[in-house]
């Protein structure tokens, strides 16, 4: 048992600062798995994960990311990549240009949420040239960077962020 | 308490048949806000999210869904609308076309799993005219339709639908 999802839901924060400890390797896998667990359309899976554990690499990504230095900070840090054309071939331009990055988003959102469940911290980090993060990775043409999530114990205990209420952004109709 | 979230993550289905019992209206106040605390890029929260109980709108929908009819067969249909220029003020280009998709698609995940904590049954529908939805919902140009969410007691209990191997879709770098 990790932790009740409604919580997870509630509790998971952008975290930005962590301790030092590693973290177990089968934890790692148990993310990933959760990640692939994401609805994709067709079930056609256009992601793909790199987990960067090597200091000169994760310093590089940080400087991608347009110096956010808490990238380089984590003991690993996940690259989550959409493969457009992969969902393009299924979908054509819908695959190429929403499925992927939906597909992708909803596999960051599982990884976090699971984190989350095993007690560690994570942050979507959203801001980074993909071009830059192609070059330090020497990703291949066809993987797109999507998202850097450092991963971590946290060693800061954010306050939630402000929501806007339901009343502004639902509308219902019977 | 509703469900472990490692657990709500691996029995997530998609969910085409759907029992009648109505879902309370908490409980549809419950996933709105499990998808309202979805991560967001500098909490922008460039959505909108339309509950549809009206019998007419979700036919509507579900021929805006190409023909899947199940979509007008669950109690409840989620609307989820980005607001592209909402993000594209804080963060432009990359708020238009990567961050409002990335959002959103959390806050379905969200959504989803909060659902699956419930005991309750969704499927998301990316497949759709988003004219014609804008159309029929009469949405103000501002917001763009990016996935149609049917929520009920599910009536029917797929098996998981196989995913690639952890080998195929990750890449170590120690």
């Amino acid at each position: 048992m990790t932790k009740d999802v409604i919580a997870a839901i509630k509790e998971r924060r952008s975290i930005r600062r962590f301790k030092p400890d590693p973290i177990p390797e089968a934890t790692i896998g148990r993310l990933l798995e959760a990640a692939c667990a994401a609805p994709s359309a067709g079930n056609v899976e256009p992601w793909f994960f790199y987990c960067i554990y090597k200091d000169d690499l994760k310093e590089a990504l940080a400087r991608a990311a347009l110096g956010q230095k808490f990238v380089a900070w984590a003991p690993v840090v996940i690259v989550v990549c959409a493969d457009p054309e992969r969902a393009a071939t299924a979908y054509g331009e819908r695959g190429r240009n929403l499925y992927c990055l939906q597909d992708t988003a909803a596999a960051v959102t599982n990884l976090m949420l699971a984190a989350t469940g095993y007690g560690l911290g994570t942050c979507w980090v959203g801001a980074f040239s993909e071009a830059e993060v192609s070059r330090v990775l020497s990703l291949p043409p066809n993987l797109r960077p999507v998202a850097i999530i450092p991963v971590g114990y946290p060693d800061q205990t954010p306050a939630p962020r402000p929501r806007r209420s339901l009343e502004e952004v639902v509308r219902v109709i019977r």
